[in-house]
């Protein structure tokens, strides 16, 4: 029924270094074979300076001569580590049926990914979740593999100067496999790595951790293909997306998902809600637990990293956005309204609830409760629907724990600068420090067009708050789906975000970068300015503009 | 000596209205010939809503059918005020010296603006500035016209509703003349209008009144031309620059300057020892109180509003910046620290500072006190240097004040987001209130090519906690000149920064705006959603390009 793999055209994915930069790798203590990524900037000699180290997690595609081969998917690093831990088991999982595929014609069908792994499942009432193991005292090589990574090669008897103010942070002055077991167990942190997406190379969500990002990319009814979707999220972990979530909506949903997530290095998240819709041909009424069910199992199985899911948009909230400027705008959250307020029943995600557990412990699917009453509006934050779901979020995350499973919490959304700080004060107590995730959030509702920067503002002010993860928005939010220069623009600024608050939080690792690019600053260093910086193509471009003889970049 | 007006070429610069928009004026009571622009936009029939009135700061640029004459210049709309308060006459006026225009060719000479206005300067003994009527209780014509212009069109008994959080501001709820008086007469608000600067439209800078921003062009000795930035100008305030500093560096300042005031309807800064320093051959050791003084008439007599003076880079200070990362980096710093050291002397900006007050009080120029000791870097941030110089920046508020002159105060610079706040709190203490005017501040340094977001970021925070203006950054900054895209990108991120604050501060003028959008949005409205915008062109470009149907504007 598929598309013969011959017919393929060759995937194009951007695979070079960073210039002046060499991919390095440290192993573990614990478990020496694992190999942590780094960005090794090299300088101008006549800095008489070492190399600076920045994190990396561009995955092997920044690797000197590595050469992509998109249908065969990346190394699968972490497999051995899932298996020497004897807790799975290889099963027969579960068959691709049509309609996963949106019962797209077979002409117009999007190639199967020609090197399927076979699928991992816990085995019954072992430990699956990294979680459980947290729990259990067992630091396991994914924990020992962030520690490495956060601390970006910086010694632990090193001098450590701190400074910041952190909200009451617990950010320590150096990361031990340790410390890092430790978060997670408290529920504090979370390191998204379903057991069947071994392509992983783990990363953690916590407050108490470098900030990271999430770029969101997903093709349309209208628009984009498997090879546009690779490509893209290629393109944004090359620039800095530590997670990417794939939002698709069309047709080809399934076949497109495998397809990334065998070639991404980076955890990748869905809204399972947005397959099942499909599912039944996009009638919200029509959607019931068992189908939403089996896009779960089919996702898990995949190897889907984590699970957006509104089951906080209870029956009784709908009406709380009544009076709204903007009512409901999350996607899950009116598909769920709609959902509840049609056959007057509670929400099935919540009622369903400790059975959806089930099935993401089973794969260490992580959830991240979505906030599907978030305002739309400056005019409706932080008003009595939007917390009255965050309340329900917290609950769920005791449920959720309780089970062994992950969690980490969506937030808005449109925030003006004011409101912000509520947003996390009332997440950190409602939710028992699970991490929070948002989007954004926007501070000003004026500028379509410039949406990054209207919520870059307020992601680099909950990001210093507390807020572990921050979901990018780019210049397209509200116009249309973001291009590859879209998912640059918005990568960027995100990681801007994200590094002002590691900085304003005193996080020990985040100085260095902005003091070796000063110093070259000062020195008229320019070849170290540019390749130093977040995006070197361009500061080396917009110098050029003005100034562009060789001269003027060692003057 | 000047290349005749007949061989100039047309000069063109964008004059056009915004789509979806017209300009209105509203005349004053106090003053029935004033004029106060507003953009007024018409919304579609299915909104059932009326027109939303926008701030408008881009002067008849932006009207129906204007048709720019760059040699005729603005009509002077102010000067009639200015006369019939008796207070000044017209001189001879500084004739133009070669050096003025850096001793340049005949060939190389930009051309003489040919429509040279009158002189004016205040009588001895008179009145002349905003802040002595204000003191005497005299409300003018500049005064009216603010009040006017920040109410944007609301009516004084419509109902307001405060939310906001304005860390000590005085808000009110309607701002009167009388309100406008008051806040200009305590230093808290300045009206930068220079009397020979007749083509302003006037505008308040002050706390308790909406954030503005201000946009940096000029020339360099490498590029541009009188052509270029008189063009840049007029985008920049198309795009919503509320003022615009002329930075020019290169040769013809003079001229070039002339053109960019006679065609300005907004305040015109500058730094004068930039040009002091071209007079003397870019030698910094050469310059002398004299050459200084000289230069000051000349540019107060054109009509500047305001001077960057950089008065507290006292020789004391300098060894301060010894131990810096970056040392100092504000060109006017750099230049008075390298006079104090080869002389070992006292800044004689600073010596000689009642003499300047003498100068700037005839004309009305505002100071714009420079930190010349501003940090350059995230690590140099907060220092001693840098508060030391502020402390005494404060101490030269008191004695300009003393004289009649309006102040401002300028900051930082590269602040990290957790030092942001001790900056403002700082110069209230030290500066009696007077309005604070900020670079930015950056809050990370890792991303040259994108310097406009790092410092978006700060700017809006500052913004919030208290400061008046805010000076763009460009996504050329420490990378080369800003050129027209690089200008409109400054622009939109600060008029974001600045309304994110207004609307943080609880501004009451300030939420309409959004709130008409987002409704727009919701009822998916997208005319108004693009006319509505800080940037209607690229709203809509951005939808056309996934969406080109007109059918789906209008889904």
């Amino acid at each position: 029924m598929n598309k013969p793999i011959k017919d393929l055209k060759p995937i194009r994915v951007e695979a070079s270094p960073f210039p002046g930069s060499k991919k390095v790798y440290e192993p573990g203590v614990l478990f020496p074979d694992l190999r942590v990524p780094f960005r090794e900037v090299a300088l101008q000699k006549e800095a008489n300076e070492p190399p600076v180290s920045l994190y990396d997690s561009t995955g092997p595609y920044t690797e000197e001569g590595f050469v992509p081969q998109i249908d065969k998917g990346l190394p699968r690093v972490r497999e051995q580590f899932v298996l020497d831990r004897g807790d799975v088991e290889f099963i027969e999982g579960r068959k691709v049926k049509p309609e996963d595929n949106g019962n797209v014609s077979a002409e117009r069908l999007a190639p199967e990914f020609p090197n399927l792994p076979k699928v991992m499942r816990g085995k019954p009432g072992h430990k699956v979740t990294q979680l459980e193991y947290a729990r259990a005292g067992i630091i396991t090589a994914e924990m020992e593999y962030i520690a490495i990574r956060e601390n970006i090669r910086r010694k632990q008897e090193a001098e450590v100067i701190r400074d910041g103010e952190d909200f009451g942070a617990s950010i320590p002055d150096f990361i031990t496999p340790e410390f890092v077991r430790d978060e997670v167990a408290r529920g504090r942190a979370v390191i998204p790595a379903n057991i069947n997406h071994a392509e992983v190379e783990p990363m953690i969500i916590g407050r108490n951790f470098l900030v990271k990002i999430n770029a969101n990319i997903g093709n349309s009814a209208v628009t984009s293909s498997m090879e546009e979707e690779v490509d893209k999220m290629v393109w944004a972990i090359r620039w800095g997306a530590d997670n990417v979530m794939d939002l698709s909506t069309g047709r080809n949903i399934h076949n497109i998902r495998e397809w990334i997530l065998r070639n991404s290095p980076n955890p990748i998240g869905t809204v399972p809600i947005y397959q099942a819709l499909e599912k039944v041909n996009g009638v919200a009424e029509d959607l019931t637990w068992e189908v939403y069910r089996d896009t779960l199992i089919e996702q898990a199985q995949q190897g889907v990293d984590y699970f957006t899911i509104h089951a906080g948009v209870r029956l009784a909230y709908v009406h709380l956005t009544a009076n709204r400027v903007t009512g409901i705008v999350s996607r899950g959250g009116s598909i769920m309204a709609k959902w509840c307020l049609a056959h007057h029943k509670e929400n099935f995600l919540y009622t369903h609830f400790e059975e959806i557990c089930d099935i993401m412990r089973e794969y260490d699917v992580t959830f991240s409760l979505g906030d599907g009453l978030r305002p739309g509006s400056i005019a409706d934050a932080n008003d009595r629907a939007q917390f009255a779901e965050l309340e329900t979020l917290g609950e769920l995350t005791k449920v959720a724990w309780a089970k062994g499973c992950q969690v980490m919490i969506e937030g808005p959304g449109h925030v003006p600068m004011h409101k912000i700080k509520a947003n996390m004060d009332k997440q950190l107590a409602t939710c028992g420090e699970a991490p929070f995730y948002t989007l954004g959030p926007l501070t000003t509702d004026i500028a379509p067009g410039y949406d990054h920067i209207t919520s870059g503002i307020g992601a680099a002010m909950i990001g210093w708050f507390g807020t572990a993860m921050l979901c990018y928005v780019t210049p397209k939010e509200h116009l249309g789906l973001p291009d590859r220069n879209d998912v640059k623009t918005g990568v960027i600024t995100y990681k801007i975000a994200a590094h002002a608050a590691d900085l304003a939080k005193g996080h020990p690792a985040a100085r260095a970068w902005d003091d070796a690019l000063s110093r070259a600053r000062f020195d008229f260093r320019w070849e170290d300015q540019f390749n130093l910086g977040l995006d070197p193509d361009t500061a080396r471009a917009f110098h050029d503009e003005t100034l562009p003889k060789e001269a003027h970049k060692t003057a």
